[in-house]
């Protein structure tokens, strides 16, 4: 679980370096930029804990998640040119915490006793409800709703998992094989410029 | 139980629809409608289980309800120009649906000890968070705040209910008599045009 | 006990004030300004409470709060225009309460068994989250995250009264003086015009 472990963390990382740069382009203060950052981090994974009654949340228990998005925030204040700069690292990393925390979701859903289907609603929770407050809170329609190929890559993948899941394929390969199939499906859909058509456009 | 299970679906399918043809409206994409459609009619539910304890909430338990969103949304996507026509349909079922809703979430609170004003707060919310997350999401002021007369009349039904309740009336009756209270204020005050007062004009 | 309860009943009419002056600018209709008082005084602990599992939250079990927030919101509505010309009581009744929450706060989640730095959170948290559901459901971008010394007042004084909490320190006496830092803390950076810089200013 080590590398699991390690895995989220560079996900939350990814997300709140995400969140701390949406922030500093809203000219928010430094808190602002950290909280984003913070919230952008773990907002999904916070609402999924909640609702299936795991209280406190896990980001009350380990502080390291915490920490970690103030540090992501910190960077981004230092060094946002240069961050901005990385712009390819940082989709790599937020296509690859996208995929582990909407298994790691996934995951917990499944072991706390719901269904696949609902199983699947906690994997995109916990990979796009951060991403979603933070645009809400800087008054931003959520990307995820309007243009990206995200919560569909989430929902391919937990496809996956789920069906592995349910032929009784070893938990450590099942994660580690969804995930990267919402990583591809992130990352080809982003080199294609691929995104869901619109209701209106026919 | 059957028909308020029934009608309670009907309720659900009436909100899809509401948050579907925002979606349609505001562009977005064809996850996005569905998101939409899904969170305004399950989510006034959803947060009501979570602040009662009773978890994972209805929605994870039930696909019936997550499936009948998606089915909306799908309606609307394909047929929107027509839904729109048919506005007067939608507005009788959207009313209904906030009667029932609204009764259900009492109905709820009550059996899990919370007490008649407590009770009268989840129907209220039962009824319209759903609504209120859609507008948000869409950068909108919720209409429930600014025009409509919606939340008040989950108020009035909802301290029938309770009055009725409180004298021990058989409790199918009185679902059925305070939503069609809920019902009946919410259409009579849209025919007549009536607006709560805004605070400023006097 | 009673002293603190009246000290947070106060605080919640002035959180009450400041979301009901929102919606009337906003020009929100009767219930619109109320439900922004509530949600303004009592958003912060419901969640906290709701994230503890302390469930129903304490909204729904006391109903004190409610009528606290209805009353101010009637207040507001009645005599606006009054209302903002006693700006000064209003900001020193909102930094009192911002302090007594913030340590309230603190205190349930230590009593739940959260460590000392996630117990901070949860300070802010009930300290903060009510204005900024107040910002976001009028649209605007929360104060608390742009402008305002706000949430690291609520930090500084929750370090202070986890460190006396560390060594010790009778909880009362403890309350009262982290309070009492988090309402100077504001007090003098209000007096000062102090703003966290931006992370883009340098």
């Amino acid at each position: 679980m080590t590398i699991l472990y390690a895995l989220d963390l560079l996900g939350t990382f990814a997300f709140a370096v995400s969140g701390a740069l949406a922030g500093v382009r809203k000219k928010l203060d430094l808190y602002g930029v950290t909280f984003l950052a913070i919230v952008t981090a773990v907002g999904g994974g916070t609402l999924r804990d909640t609702m299936l009654g795991r209280v406190p949340p896990f980001v009350f228990k380990d502080s390291n998640y915490l920490f970690l998005s103030i540090g992501a925030a910190m960077l981004v204040i230092l060094f946002h040119s240069h961050v901005k700069r990385s712009y390819n690292l940082l989709v790599v990393m937020d296509a690859l915490g996208l995929g582990l925390f909407n298994v790691m979701g996934i995951n917990i859903a499944l072991s706390s006793g719901v269904g696949y289907v609902g199983s699947m609603i906690f994997g995109v929770m916990t990979g796009t409800v951060g991403g979603m407050i933070r645009d809400v809170l800087i008054n931003a329609t959520p990307l995820v709703l309007t243009r990206e190929v995200y919560a569909s890559a989430c929902i391919i993948g937990g496809a996956l998992y789920c069906t592995l899941h349910h032929f009784g394929v070893d938990q450590s390969l099942n994660a580690a094989v969804s995930a990267l199939l919402v990583f591809a499906v992130r990352m080809i859909t982003l080199k294609l410029e691929f995104h869901l058509p619109r209701a209106g456009e026919r």
